[in-house]
């Protein structure tokens, strides 16, 4: 954790400062020096060994001694009289010696016995042993705290670098109309893996409810047969801590818990606070609802939408802390089932302060529980949540194409005061979202949308078997829905299918693990290329051993070729000296020279370059 | 005064604000709204009317009347059913009727009738008359202020357009070798006047010490003819309240205060908190200065240099109160004698509270005080001493000299936050500062740094008469001292030499005077060029009406010429319409077309064009 803040005084008066910090809850303070940069800049560093908050804050003072020394050191140099000089000195050891014992306090009397009674210069007598004996008993009386305390959340590395899998279990059956089950699932889990996900997230898995339920792609009125969308949650077989029967039981889920980790798969809950009409809570606690004014239960409107199939929990109600501890309670129960990880549907219609309070309480019991914020909202309301608590979040990536988007966009993520709080997960699709991109790319579209996702975000997911199926027809013209949404019914899929993106992404995935490079976002930079439809772009390790240079063409009907100019020095990369790119994805391997390098990019055979970079690469 | 804020909530909630502001030491607040604009951006603005400070905050309520409005409108859009929602309404409508009183209750009154009675979709009610009167009767039962009261200060408008002339009284007797006098200084206000400076800046005129007094070109003994610094301070005569006999009385100096005032210019003086071994501080009151540890005072010391002939005051010493309040004193000293501008010296070798507390102090009794920084320090300090209350400061515009530096200097200071608390005052030369550009440029040197000094910055200065005689030889090579500088002799210039800059700078105040562009800093903009050595800027009004484009080159050797490309929507110009350049110094008229044009300058003539733009210019 490397802290950098602007110190100064007026006057002449030479500083020492100290960064401070600590484990929250611990009472001692730990202290490092802090070394000036430049223009009044100071930096500290401390190491980040534990998950949970650390607090920091500053300390600087006035230096006597070393104000002291730089005087003397240049009246030395010009050969001036020091005799004044070295009593002033020879006081300053002294004080110090009172503080000090043993060796430490006998030699800081003898330099200043030396320093009083020398009538040379004393250059001598001023060494570096002085200095850092000197610098163990700082006169710190005139010292001044930083008036902050401030603190750095570590989290587990997943929160950094995951790979995710969006599945729908009722679709995992194998036989056409049939509900999956939570055992079928753990037979899809292996196909995963293959994959390379390291996170199976699945929409609800709780009872679905009977009252307005939806048909299929979303008919108002549905048949009886209808399975219902997971996210209509509740009914007489139990809420937010019950699992729908015709998936399983609890311990079902928790067979697939430990078998998704054998294959080094977690599951993702997903959490949606809301509730169908025939949610226990409803019956149980009418208080946790708003009433509309002939009395009803106010159902859940975005007008001129209606959802009269859910009813919003109502987080002001009078009786408020008894709704936000159940709610608390069902992330406990899922935490004492085996679960860390959690997709949060909708967070910012719900209470800022809820997810603050929440959150803390999960962590302070479950450290190593994360939480992905599904907020699809403005901008400002998505980084509050990241401050105050989600470990990741969902973006605007879905909906950011060209180059001038993505550029200005991913800058902003990982190159502002944004990176300190926001960690972008970057997800091409989802149940709700095919983008028109994808409707109307095919193919060419969807391996473009996965290798940008899987390089600019360090965290990104897809939603399966839809993707690498390239699933792209809309419910209709204009819209983002998919035709026969697996939301609302039960999907046979070909996972045998020859034409399928499988074996790409397994490609890419690999290609993320084996570098380290991908697994940060931070180290981002955009790269010039003279075609608009060629975006290139590079991440590094920071002491540059791995260098990975992507370019895509986003372009998915022809093939687009151009020039990318590279800083070579920023790669780590000796301008004067040929390199090898080794592109990850074909294997092909190509000798560059200097800055501008040609490259062409067939979206109808592979639309991206993702080329490690090197001077020698390891076959 | 515009302020703009990030307000939002979580949820659908419809917000309301309002911007709350007063001035210092008053009670009541007043409310402007807030208005949205995009993002979650609102602003507000409010007038400031007098000098003081004024203080301003925010606050900001979840409105249910605008979030109720809001769905009802939608709904009615969609044909929906809205008998509950008019119910609603209704509801807080009544609510708002008890805070009112009068037509206005009766109004409301109505209203809640009619949209409980009505049987249409309350289209006809819901009017903007209604919202007018809900907006006066706000529910603001859920309002949140923010944490922090913030304050603007507002100066008189010197503060923000000035021009400096230098001058040291003792130089003015017009013989050669016979020290001028405060009297001989009033027939020279004329001279400047013609000028067109209106600040005119003296060095101290209080008596001159004579222990350790300098000699000419700063030698250590000097002769006892030698007149010494006018910054060391202090001798039998009296200190920082008397005035050096030589120069003349306090009534002399009263009635060249008001000699200068009816030609239109203000008298800076000088602060330089210092004083010579003679100073009646020093016999007085010996406990305001450092001991060295053999008893004697500490002289000012910068290792290698000695300053034998100072004392600092030591800031810090146990009776610094008392101190204090004699520093106050000489403040309020000169004030009384008429004084409102204050040039200090040195500001950053004292402490940062004591200018805050002092600058506080002074403006409480003579609000239109102003005072100038001469702080040549590192850059977080000089911005320190301007938040902390500093109207206008020094800046390195004398070392910038290449269009590089130029831009990336003045973007820093008019384009960043920097330009809320710093006002830039451009100096191209001082007593102490004669630049290697000006050393080996000559004239055109000297014209090229005024205009340049003149048009980046609103307020600018020069060390005169040394600067419109382009005085310029050093003390030695690699000096930036003058020769036989004034600081430590009298010297006799010729005022009416025909080579002399007077007139070239007394057209360039002319200009800066008729031409409001350049009486701000913030609408400073940089505008490409194909030349190094050409540098191009425009500044304009809020309203466009006068837009002023400058053009330098910054070669004083050889004629430049190349293309200026300019931004025309931006300078208020519609780019299909042919323009005009007026150059307002040699007088000429350019018609120009589009945004490329060409200059041509000579260096030898007039090495700049400050072009006035315009589709129709008044002859």
């Amino acid at each position: 954790m490397r802290v950098e803040s602007d110190i100064y005084i007026d006057g002449q008066d030479a500083l020492s400062a100290v960064l401070r910090y600590r484990k929250q809850g611990h009472s001692r303070w730990s202290e490092v020096p802090m070394e000036p940069l430049v223009n009044d800049r100071w930096w500290g560093e401390f190491e980040l060994t534990q998950t949970g908050v650390y607090q920091y804050t500053l300390q600087a003072w006035v230096d006597p001694y070393k104000s002291w020394r730089e005087v003397l050191t240049k009246k030395i140099t010009a050969g001036q009289d020091v005799t004044l000089d070295r009593l002033t000195g020879a006081e300053l050891i002294e004080k110090a010696a009172q503080h000090a014992s043993g060796k430490a306090r006998r030699l800081l009397g003898q330099f200043a016995v030396a320093l009083r009674s020398d009538n040379t210069g004393g250059e001598d007598i001023v060494t570096d042993e002085l200095a850092a004996l000197m610098k163990k008993f700082p006169d710190r009386s005139r010292e001044v705290s930083y008036d902050k305390v401030l603190s750095v959340e570590v989290d587990r590395k997943k929160a950094g670098f995951s790979a995710w899998y969006e599945l729908f279990p009722r679709s995992c059956s194998g036989y056409p109309g049939k509900h999956g089950t939570l055992r079928d699932c753990e037979t899809r889990l292996a196909y995963v893996a293959s994959m390379g996900f390291d996170v199976l997230y699945l929409p609800p898995i709780h009872p679905i409810g009977h009252s307005f339920r939806k048909g299929k792609n979303n008919e108002l009125s549905g048949n009886p047969d209808d399975v219902g969308s997971p996210w209509a949650i509740g009914s007489n077989e139990g809420g937010h801590k019950a699992i729908h029967p015709q998936l399983g039981t609890v311990e079902d889920f928790k067979r697939l818990i430990a078998k998704a980790k054998e294959l080094g798969i977690e599951i993702a809950l997903d959490i949606a606070f809301q509730c169908t009409p025939d949610h226990p809570y409803v019956k149980e606690h009418p208080e946790w609802f708003r009433k509309r004014p002939d009395g009803s239960i106010q159902y859940a409107e975005n007008p001129p939408k209606k959802y009269q199939d859910i009813y919003p929990l109502d987080f002001e109600t009078e009786h408020w802390q008894e709704l936000w501890d159940e709610l608390r309670s069902v992330f406990f129960f899922w935490c004492e089932q085996g679960m860390r990880l959690f997709r949060v549907d909708n967070p910012h219609t719900k209470p800022f302060p809820f997810w603050e309070w929440v959150i803390r309480e999960v962590k302070a019991k479950y450290p190593d529980v994360l939480f992905l914020a599904e907020a699809f909202t403005r901008p400002k309301i998505m980084y509050r949540l990241a401050k105050l608590g989600f470990s990741q979040s969902y973006t605007y990536f879905a909906w950011r194409n060209t180059k001038a988007e993505l550029t200005q966009y991913f800058t902003e993520l990982t190159q502002t005061e944004v990176a300190d709080f926001f960690r972008p997960n970057l997800w091409p699709n989802t149940p709700d979202i095919l983008t028109e991109y994808l409707q109307t790319g095919g193919r060419p579209a969807f391996m473009t949308r996965l290798v940008l996702a899987a390089t600019l975000g360090a965290n990104y997911g897809i939603y399966g078997p839809a993707f690498e199926s390239c699933e792209n027809i809309p419910r209709e013209r204009g819209s983002e829905e998919y035709l026969n949404s697996e939301k609302y019914e039960i999907r046979t899929w070909n996972f045998e299918d020859p034409a399928s993106l499988r074996e790409f992404i397994g490609r890419i995935n690999r290609i993320r693990r084996a570098n380290k490079a991908l697994q940060n976002d931070r180290s981002l930079r955009f790269h010039d290329t003279d075609n608009e439809q060629l975006i290139c772009f590079s991440k590094r390790t920071a002491d540059r051993s791995n260098v990975i240079l992507i370019v895509v063409n986003l372009d998915f009907r022809y093939t687009q070729s151009g020039w990318v100019n590279l800083t070579l020095e920023e790669l780590g990369l000796n301008p004067t000296v040929p390199f090898q790119a080794h592109d990850l994805i074909t294997d092909a391997r190509y000798v560059w020279h200097g800055p501008r390098n040609y490259v062409a990019l067939n979206p109808h055979t592979v639309p991206a370059h993702i080329l490690r970079l090197g001077h020698e690469i390891p076959t």
